[in-house]
């Protein structure tokens, strides 16, 4: 059992924060025991580990993020979607058939993952076996949760980010035979690319995979209008986008989470809520690939799953606080075009970041009881240099914070500290 | 004589950048001499400060900030415009009648200008000449560049924020008497809240303040739409909200800038340009206040003055250099919207933040020979991990950086430390 002391932050509903002043919050096994005012009789024994003044708030999950793209971060930005895949993307992920070269990059995504408090993160790698076990391990070996997927692709990509679907399938078997182990805070999560990327006995393929073992299944979906209109082409049977996902089993069928999903609506979004898919809403990416705007007050008003991504590297922007305030900024310009949708408050795009994102992990991002305990602690004194009441200090740090304000970090109960890998 | 040698960039055209390679600034009494690859000849013997592999590049301007709001940075964004001003700014600027307040505050407003690299301000004060002459001195310890305006603001304003056009003009009449040197780093400004704040018997004052003194105007335009109707119905004569000003003589006659022109266009659009009248475009801030987006790349078409502006605390973020990336973001949701309007390259955002604000000031934002050497020293190595081209080292540190890398500051020739305020 450990006791923990502090001004404690967090969103059980998505309209308003918890607050506790002077709280504290008991952890048994990694797990939240209870979080209250004053500390229960039976306690007083327990030496409690008082972080004084700080702020005590869930860690942040990262929804959707391209591992191997992390050389690219805040580069190629005035390129458009293709030259960017092109010359950038494509040529980059091909580097990681070299495991040394992953392992080079992928440690220092990783510490940074940590950096910025994100302490899980649903992850693309790239087709490669070994480099994509090694992301694995890394994340293993830093004890921070993740989801990571070899990325399954066979189409309208270059030779070297291309193979067969037996070969997608046995790397995909080799990986899920080591990783896939039950309550893992590492898991292998099944990853078509998108469906440019796949031919149908890809996607059936994957979709086969994802039942097999029971397995969680990611992608990208209705990201930018030239691409909805590709899919169209590549699968006229398809009712829609989502519907092409749908036929093949990768679609809801297990728990499922699309990046983006910026131009969905009518019944892409009903079959969406109908299957309980998550939208891992990337509004930096959005921005900077020129993608639109995604209908997040829509997805929230319909009761659509969300959480935050970051999408490295169509998102220059590690930091999931910062794509809450992203998150907001989409809102409020489609508040000002649409009087009759009201922009997302901060409690609720925390809540988003938090406990909504976290639900794809099982009792993750509150800190209600029976939550694993995944906390940061604020050390916001730099920034706190008048009197602010601990709302305005978790907004300011928020809207203008960053990782050096993040004084102790926290995955399943255990203290992260400085990744050794 | 001063020689720095370094990797230089900077925007002598706005589509493109100057880059050199280990190349040498030569500065002489605050201005720049001549910028090259090699040394020549007569130079050999002067002394070479060498930033080895960092970068050199122009610092920043902020056009458009409101000092006494620097408290309210990053908090109660959840409100709208309304109970925000009434909240949270008006109450807070009432407080800088208090002079220990104001020196608190500004102090360190100042120092977190100089921490982000922002050399050269537009400001907003408030209406009370102690605490505005207080924030001049402060930017003068500094040694850094200012405009400063003690604002005026005589209806539509609670009654701790209005005084006669008598003592409006009385306070600025003393300040100028103070400040208004030639070729002074620190200047008055003449600042009318906006038309909603100001009777036309205070705006007329203001524009006779402007000619007799030939000082510079700074005020607000077009911001929201809410706005604009107010204005049309104070001000019924005047053809659109420019004119309103223009009707007073503070809309060009003397160098102005407008703050955000977010719904500018048509007429108003036309005066800008044939009066010469520059925006600071605050796209920060016009996210956060659900105000809309300034349409920046008409702007650039129409051959109109842009700098931009971290509006705190209507914006959360001070760095010019994020104020790039959400001008580029802006640029590229209007350019989804609608194929003909190009995004923002990096290049023009940065000639916008440096030598196209810069001109407000004179010759200032670029290192052309004549230009005042204000200039930044980058020691990105943190995020130069692996090869990358000196292009996308300022790209990366634009996007991802920030004053953890700003190794040193300069204005008007000077290297500025941390400001003893």
């Amino acid at each position: 059992m450990k006791i923990y002391k502090a001004h404690i932050l967090f969103t059980k509903e998505k309209d308003h924060f918890e607050v506790l002043e002077n709280g504290y919050i008991l952890v048994d096994k990694g797990v939240v025991v209870d979080v209250c005012q004053s500390l229960p009789e039976q306690y007083k024994s327990v030496e409690v580990v008082d972080f004084g003044d700080k702020l005590l708030i869930p860690a942040m999950n990262d929804m959707h993020v391209h591992a191997p793209q992390y050389r690219n971060q805040g580069i190629a930005m005035d390129l458009e979607l293709l030259p960017w895949l092109d010359n950038y993307t494509f040529p980059e992920e091909s580097k990681y058939k070299d495991v040394s070269y992953a392992k080079r990059m992928y440690s220092r995504f990783v510490g940074d993952l940590w950096r910025v408090g994100t302490m899980r993160t649903v992850a693309f790698a790239t087709l490669h076996r070994e480099s994509t076990r090694l992301l694995m391990q890394l994340f293993q070996k830093a004890g921070m949760g993740a989801m990571v997927g070899k990325v399954d692709m066979n189409r309208n990509s270059p030779d070297t980010l291309t193979e067969t679907v037996e070969d997608a399938v046995a790397a995909n078997e080799a990986l899920i035979a080591e990783f896939n182990q039950p309550d893992a805070l590492v898991r292998p999560i099944i990853t078509p690319r998108f469906v440019p990327s796949c031919t149908p006995q890809m996607l059936r393929a994957c979709g086969e995979l994802a039942r097999k073992y029971n397995l969680p299944v990611q992608s990208h979906l209705s990201e930018n209008r030239g691409e909805i209109a590709w899919v169209k082409e590549l699968e006229p049977e398809s009712k829609h986008y989502g519907d092409a996902y749908n036929r093949y089993g990768l679609f809801g069928q297990t728990p499922t989470i699309m990046a983006h999903c910026v131009w969905t609506e009518g019944d892409e979004l009903e079959m969406m809520k109908q299957n309980g898919v998550m939208v891992a809403h990337c509004p930096t990416s959005n921005f900077n690939l020129s993608s639109g705007m995604a209908p997040i007050r829509t997805f929230l008003n319909e009761g659509i799953k969300v959480g935050l991504g970051s999408d490295i590297s169509g998102g220059h922007e590690l930091s999931i606080f910062k794509m809450m305030v992203y998150a907001i900024q989409v809102s409020k310009m489609q508040y000002c075009a649409d009087k009759s949708k009201p922009f997302l408050t901060l409690p609720e795009a925390f809540w988003i970041a938090t406990k909504s994102a976290g639900s794809f992990f099982g009792k993750v991002g509150s800190f209600e009881k029976g939550y694993e305990f995944d906390a940061l602690v604020i050390d916001d004194h730099e920034l706190n240099h008048d009197h602010y009441s601990l709302l305005h200090r978790l907004e300011r740090f928020i809207y203008i914070g960053d990782d050096r304000q993040i004084a102790h970090r926290f995955c399943r109960g255990k203290e992260i500290t400085i990744p050794q890998i």
